[in-house]
């Protein structure tokens, strides 16, 4: 069983999913009580902080596209795989601190009256070895990888494998009752293999790349920072972290791993790890570049998070607050709302309208559904904190001559368009901000 | 804490991930050699069965984005959820067979010299007590997201709550030393809520809908059927079964829980779980909505395989064998190849080509880059074996009138065209092929 390399071991989810954060407040400083409510409130996050909500979750599923999309989909040297949640018990026996037990088996061990406390000991003790346990990173499923993958490649370097799933560590609470808690992440991990001369260039690489990724969605991209150290091992060790207010906490850790993780792998001949650089033959070494994607969206909810000063609505003075996410990541991308008119011919104009969104592949609010009496500067303000780009008013206008309005999240700008011009519009507006 | 309805409890996972099927022989017969090796040598499903690789990770991503697509995005009522893999410990404790232990807690208790065997069989029973368990179904979480849901929608029905994630169940192996393996499966699910006077229509509605769905993709889509039966529970079940060749499986299980799983699980007043069905406030019943996609992955793979004929190659006699996936399903779109001709120019013209098609997201596979030498009739033969949809071949022809050829999989005709139309057809056909 390889030993996990302590950067690995070290760079395991900091930060946990928000169900976690009160198990250990890591982050505390993190989060400002303002966009903690309008994060729980917008359904981002869930109040007793179970998981994702229904735009957190489109979030992190943009999120996740997004990063599989500029790691795998536009390479051609990267694949993407799907491993286990368990390892198996060679690496279990001492790397996952968290095992998996059979209650039924526990069970019966311990109502056993024939047993001392002796076999009892050891009957668990052996139960326990057998037990599999929780990956803690995607890092051993890669190497799991990297033989067979030879073949799909020719044993061409560079190359690089890349998976997206969940790790699990656990939380120790204060008790010390042994109540564990997994800290779940929802990880995204690239193993990138190059041939020793190269792999120094390549960190420098994927680090630059790395880091104009993060930044490229965010509001105010100087938050991201980039720190090195060596660590226990002597490999290198590069974390982008991003500033919250407050604190700043690592978004992904990149760590040159040398050729060991492989060698010390490898049963027998050393002749199956060879790939070919040029035309020798080499034992690549290896690059461990690791996010965590829950970091990743509470990075850009703060990120994007602007207190706007007072919007004054007829009943009262209220906060302006907005949620500016980037067109690619932001969950809905428009709302459609009717205004005065007659409404059965108004919703049919909306509904039109959401078809051919939709099939667009654009996310819709469909606000003309919306059947509690709500002014439509209410509704804007609700849109600003729920991060929706556009929102188009259709009223008795439209059905006179086809012109909708569409306002502008970033700008507050209302302007006329034609319905038939939404669509494409939305789509190269959208396409544009990926581009950028 | 709710016990789970006995048709949910038995709707998990009956078929698991390629790794378990060694454990827990379920469906030996639905795969024949030839299929598992094929399937191995292109890199859908790891030879030592412990996930799926390139090939088939993308083919499980596409199916899963199929599915969201069509339950979520293109739906104004169902909203996407993302819950814990670890259950409640309240919940935990009667429903999740497979608890989480931290390891070192376990050790410290089984070494410590002054328990005698009762105290150490407590402290392990309330260790156990404690723990967190993993998540057999996606229902649980949805039901937790119930309440919170009904701001989103001023608590009109019908609507549903979606996830898709991995569940767990323990699968015993023969010995009987407790040893434990996770049967993980990766899980696509949707909770329906409605009115109790609508939900029997809905069951149908979704039936058809869900079985439309299957079918859409398949090669010969009469082997797709359902079953239905009445659980112990006295409830209605339907079934979506796949015919393998051999014995039939369960995709897809659509269950009627009433409102049971809703009341049972509400601490306090019931008011808090109404919704509105035109000017009536009722509970709603819920209908559990819940598909293998593991089981997808092969159902597919089985449906589109077919061996057709020999194959004269230069060298030897080939037995040809395709994988017909849906254009929408397959992995790989398209294989871009040269032919003769001064290869740094139509390398050239290969990379802007396999640029074009990357940024419509159309998946290329390189075969330009390929160095080994093989001919192109082979390239075919292992071109079909991955269920590739198209393959272009540039030559020197191409550089002189910018003419390529386009061969299809599942005709094997091979056709000329511009190689500044190919990406607009290709979109067009893939596009064309998941409206069908």
């Amino acid at each position: 069983m390889t030993r996990l390399p302590s950067c690995v071991r070290r760079c395991q989810p900091s930060v946990l999913l928000p169900g976690l954060l009160q198990a250990q407040p890591v982050s505390s400083y993190a989060w400002n009580q303002e966009l903690t409510k309008l994060c729980q409130q917008r359904h981002f996050i869930m109040e007793d902080d179970s998981g994702y909500g229904p735009l957190g979750t489109e979030l992190k599923n943009n999120l996740a596209e997004l990063w599989w999309r500029s790691v795998v989909s536009l390479r051609e040297q990267v694949f993407g795989i799907s491993t286990l949640h368990q390892q198996r018990p060679t690496a279990a026996a001492t790397s996952t601190p968290i095992g998996l037990i059979d209650k039924n088996a526990l069970h019966t061990i311990l109502h056993d009256s024939q047993l001392n406390k002796k076999e009892m000991a050891k009957s668990i003790e052996s139960l326990l070895h057998n037990q599999i346990g929780l990956r803690t990173s995607l890092l051993q499923g890669a190497l799991e990888h990297y033989v067979p993958s030879l073949a799909l490649l020719n044993r061409k370097l560079p190359f690089g494998l890349a998976e997206m799933g969940t790790c699990y560590r656990p939380i120790h609470a204060e008790e010390p009752n042994g109540k564990v808690k997994t800290g779940e992440s929802f990880m995204a991990s690239l193993v990138w293999f190059s041939s020793p001369q190269t792999s120094a260039q390549w960190l420098e690489y994927w680090l630059r790349h790395r880091m104009l990724w993060w930044r490229k969605f965010a509001v105010s991209p100087s938050d991201f920072s980039s720190s090195e150290l060596q660590n226990a091992d002597g490999n290198r060790e590069v974390r982008i972290q991003y500033n919250f207010s407050g604190g700043t906490e690592t978004l992904e850790t990149l760590c040159s791993l040398g050729d060991e993780v492989l060698v010390s792998r490898c049963v027998g001949s050393k002749a199956k790890l060879q790939c070919r650089e040029g035309r020798k033959s080499v034992i690549p070494h290896v690059l461990s570049i690791s996010s965590c994607l829950d970091t990743g969206v509470r990075t850009y909810l703060h990120n994007s998070f602007q207190e706007m000063g007072s919007v004054h609505t007829k009943r009262r003075l209220l906060q302006r607050k907005v949620l500016k996410l980037h067109p690619s990541l932001t969950p809905v991308k428009v709302a459609l709302d009717m205004g005065r008119g007659p409404s059965n011919e108004l919703r049919q104009v909306c509904e039109g309208l959401l078809q051919e969104l939709q099939e667009q592949a654009i996310s819709v609010w469909p606000g003309y559904l919306e059947t509690a009496s709500i002014s439509m500067e209410q509704q804007l303000i609700r849109y600003d904190e729920m991060g929706v780009l556009f929102t188009i008013l259709v009223n008795d206008v439209t059905l006179e001559n086809g012109i909708a309005q569409l306002r502008n999240r970033d700008t507050s700008i209302r302007e006329m368009m034609h319905i038939s011009e939404i669509s494409s519009f939305l789509t190269k507006y959208i396409t544009a901000a990926r581009r950028m």
